[in-house]
């Protein structure tokens, strides 16, 4: 039977701020990421463990994940595109890894400069490395509802993608709608296609807000069963190699769709806001989130 | 059996410009209205017979609907809120007319200055003039899923007022979130309670964006029978008698959506966002529309 609580993976953090022009400094991301840590969130991507030349944005990767505290009953996770980025992510004793890899091979290529075929057997490796040192490991499939080269994906090439990192023996998949536009259809469509493949307790749902579409998929998804979503505080984000990409879903928006629909999240919308407005303030420009924006309507009398 | 097809009704021209700051033309409006009659929109409401005193941005209301150039096969409508205003669409020789009021007291004396006990009667008058006259008319029911003074609108004011006006002999009865704050678990609530009452080819759904719920919303209707939606392109507006309540639903993003589903609407989702970017340079504000922005990033390369 399923589960109503939903599990809410903060990666505004790491997909959030990694494509932010206006710098934000290390002891900002800290006391953002601490912040963060006491609005009942259970899972806070920190960090990406990636060379600085490709996202200048998070260079600072090993100081953050250093220097946040540690809440108790939240996990702390970074991304690792390779070896290397694991050893930083070791180094700093991160209690989860993230792989990532695109279902189209174009965006792979403009994104890793690499093939898929190639792809595997990296990742393979560091899932492997970092099981090993007990870590739990989260992959990500990209591009599963589009790709900015390739236009539609395949199923196939989900279904294929995902089966392979799940044989890796990776803990939860999330499905990216990356260029942000899957409509409920399409969110149906793949959840079946993966159905008796892997466990719906193992995927997650990562979208973005580009065409408006996001909540209706999440709400999709929720309603196939699917109860671990990614969100970015602020609706952040946008992927630096997913040209015209609008942000992640703000988490904000999510928690209020989540709050209506009586789905138990354990996260105050309250407290997510307020990090939605410290971090908006630190990024200097207009957030998309709803929730921030009715909020930062200085009249707002909603009353509900 | 459900008609798959929806129509859309269009209703930035007034719903969308009444509260804008910026004052726009009266030759930019009817510029405007001609080319979302070019889209292959069904139906458009141009203007507000109301007076000038209360929504200063929709004072040249009568030059408005006389300059338009009526497209044969699009239907033009008006708000009226009384006796005057319909005497006005009706010098305008406007194809349909719209009457409103609240399902909350506190937000109806708010808005017109009168409870909603005294709403009726006038509403009665005017619908009935409308009807000899020959017109159609709609009627709009605001704040049914919540009030910015009272809160949470109970599903009984909702009925008891949707009932009120059905038996005035209304065509057509929109059901709006003013303020923004209906979850899907609402829309079906509020569906389920006016089942039997009212045939649900007659109800339309208004939705505004405030908490990004919109879509979600309109996704959750449809799914239950509802083929009529309002929105206004650009996702423009918000009640200037609800502090803090956002723009309509950008229509959009409401077609990127039906057409995603393959659902029907007959309306160009370029040329729609082409007169989003028209009204988005004459307001002079950024516009939320998701598809608008999608377009606006110039470096955009969905491919999808």
């Amino acid at each position: 039977m399923l589960q109503d609580k939903v599990l809410i993976r903060e990666v505004g953090p790491r997909d959030g701020l990694q494509n932010e022009k206006q710098m934000i400094r290390t002891e900002d991301k800290v006391a953002w990421i601490n912040q963060l840590s006491k609005t009942g969130l259970s899972y806070i991507e920190v960090t990406s463990f990636v060379n600085p030349k490709w996202i200048p944005a998070l260079a600072d990767c090993l100081d953050v994940a250093k220097q946040i505290e540690r809440e108790p009953g939240v996990t702390y996770a970074a991304l690792v595109p390779n070896q290397r980025g694991l050893e930083g992510a070791l180094e700093a004793d991160i209690d989860e890894v993230s792989v990532f890899m695109s279902a189209s091979d174009t965006h792979n290529r403009k994104n890793i400069n690499k093939s898929m075929d190639a792809t595997f057997p990296v990742l393979k490796e560091v899932v492997q490395q970092a099981k090993s040192a007990g870590k739990s490991v989260r992959g990500y499939v990209s591009t599963v509802f589009g790709c900015p080269y390739e236009g539609r994906v395949s199923i196939d090439q989900v279904v294929h993608t995902s089966e392979k990192l799940m044989e890796m023996g990776i803990d939860e998949l999330s499905l990216g709608d990356t260029i942000g536009v899957a409509t409920p259809n399409q969110i149906e469509e793949v959840l079946l296609a993966l159905k008796g493949i892997i466990p719906i307790e193992s995927l997650a749902l990562h979208v973005h807000d580009t065409r408006g579409t996001a909540l209706a998929n999440v709400y999709q998804a929720y309603q196939l069963g699917v109860r671990r979503f990614d969100g970015a505080v602020g609706g952040l984000g946008g992927c630096p190699y997913a040209p015209g990409a609008a942000g992640n879903v703000a988490t904000e928006d999510m928690l209020y769709l989540f709050n209506g629909l009586g789905v138990e999240t354990g996260v105050s919308l309250e407290h997510l806001v307020d990090s939605a407005e410290f971090i908006h303030q630190k990024v200097g420009r207009p957030l998309p989130s709803h929730n921030l924006q009715a909020r930062l309507a200085s009249d707002c009398k909603e009353g509900v």
